[in-house]
Formats: structure tokens, sequence, C-alpha cells
């Protein structure tokens, strides 16, 4: 518990300081397609913190006889983004994530609690410890997507040293 | 010129704020066999910015006429970095970085500088701007494989969700 909450905590910080203040062509551009800006991906990790991660661990808690998990809306971003800043979401999701680690730490929750079950709607039953890793890991996951997003927006600039970044490969 | 030094002068910042203060299990803690953990990766950005890429610039904008690159010692860190704390590393990072910036304001590099060359061990003549360019990307791709290797010390603990997570594959 005590090493998730390390990375949780700073993950809105280490955001702000990777992209608060860039040009919007660091901050805007994709990996092409249907593929998700910087700018997309804050909305994204905004969404989850306001509708999935707690309220999943909350369920995993409760008295609940179903423990059914609700679908996360990998999409909903592209509405809820609509018209606001990137500064506007970093300040936002910085604002629900220090709310949501007051509200983790409110739940007490003991190494019993942790084996609680919920029902995934893929997965069937997972645990609240395999919640909260995945939440962290998430964390990290985007934190890199938004390094390589970034990182591909120079894949021609870089001319013969392409071989030696393997982030250009990925 | 100005969109690369947005990039090059914050890395220091955000790999403060993602490792400064975390436990030892997330800093030290490599992807398996010879792969380098967070300590690992922070000793080698030092040794590039001592050694490697204003060296580099400055020998390209030079009047030598051989021209040719030192080539880069990728496991120098191993040894400078011994007996110093992760926090001793990030403020050499920091400090390293921020005499660099300066360096590369007062080299005053024009936009004809940019198409000046080199001649790099493995792949030939190559131009300032792609040296530049790939000090980015270098940075960007240090910052991504840092979030990975904190990432997969919780591939177990994520369970099922191994499968939604693709930095646990890569």
């Amino acid at each position: 518990m005590r090493q998730s909450i390390e990375i949780l905590e700073r993950t809105p910080v280490v955001l702000q300081n990777l992209l608060e203040g860039l040009s919007t062509e660091w901050t805007l551009s994709n990996e092409g397609g249907e593929s998700w800006s910087a700018y997309d991906v804050i909305g994204h990790l905004i969404h989850g913190d306001k509708t999935d991660w707690l309220a999943r661990a909350e369920l995993m808690l409760s008295e609940d006889v179903e423990k059914k998990f609700q679908p996360f809306d990998r999409f909903a971003q592209f509405e809820n983004s609509k018209g606001k800043t990137l500064k506007q979401l970093l300040d936002e999701f910085k604002e629900i994530r220090n709310a949501n680690i007051i509200r983790l730490g409110a739940m007490n929750i003991s190494e019993q609690d942790l084996g609680k079950k919920g029902v995934h709607p893929t997965f069937g039953e997972v645990t609240l410890s395999q919640l909260l890793s995945t939440w962290v890991v998430h964390d990290l996951d985007h934190i890199s997507q938004i390094a390589r997003v970034m990182a591909k927006q120079y894949k021609k600039e870089v001319g013969p040293w392409v071989e030696f970044l393997k982030i250009l490969k990925q």
C-alpha cells in the first residue's frame, strides 16, 4: 500500500513538470491515426480517477453481493476535455488525484481487505490488491506513453540515430 | 532549437519528481539480467551530459578537419555512480544539465550551423540538427524506460490486468 501511494501521489506533479508550458507541437500531436496525444492522455487519467479506480475499490469493500464493476469508458475524454486547455486538465487531474489519495487513506484498507474481490467485465474475479497495483502501473504506462508520443515527433529529425533509439520503434 | 530546449531543460526536474524520495524497491530494481535500474539510468544521463552531447556539437562547429566523434561509453555509470545516493545523482544531473543549457545558448547556433557535420563512429556523417534532436529523444527514451522499469516491479501484482497494460509486455 505504502509503495503504491508513493507513485500515485506524485503522478500529477510529474506530468505537470513534463508538460506544462510546452509548445502544442509536443502536447497536441499523436502517433498517427486514432492514437492519443499527451492532451488526450491527461483527460483519460482524469476520467479514471473520477469514475473508476476508487469506485471499484469501494464496491469491493462494500456489502454489495454482486460486486460487478461498471465497464470503463476509454474514450470519455474526447467529450469531457472539450474546450479545456492542457493547463486546466493538469490542474483538474492534480485536484482529483489529491482528493483520491485522501479518500484512499480514509478507507483504512487492511492486509485482509486486500484479498477482497470484485468482478471485472472481462477478467471475472480480481482482488483489491490487483486493482490498486494496476492503478499504479496504469499511471506509469501513461507517463511512458506520453514520453514516447513526444519522442515520435522527432522521428525524422534524428536521422540515422533512429537505429539506437528504441522508443522510436515501439 | 527552441522546441528542443523546452524538453532538455525540464528533464532533470521531471526525473527528480518521478524518483526523489521513492523506496529503493522502485529505484534500484531493474528488468532482470544486465538491464538498468532507474539509478543506473541517471548515471548514464550524467555521463552523456558530461562527455558526449555538447562535446560533439562543439566539434561540429569547430575548424577541426577530422570532426570524428569519440565513441560514447554506455557503461561508464557503473564506475562513476559508485558510493553515490540517488539524490546525489539527481542533483548532479540537474547541475550539469543546467550548465549545458547555458553553454548551448552561448553557442548561438544559427539555422546554417544546424547543417554542419560530424562523423559518428557507426553512422558516418551526421548533422548538428540530428545530434540535437537525438539528445531530446534520448531524454524522452530514458524517462519512458524508467517508468517501464518501475512498472515491471508490479508485473505479478496486477494479476489478469497484465493483458491490458502494454508497458508490461515491452
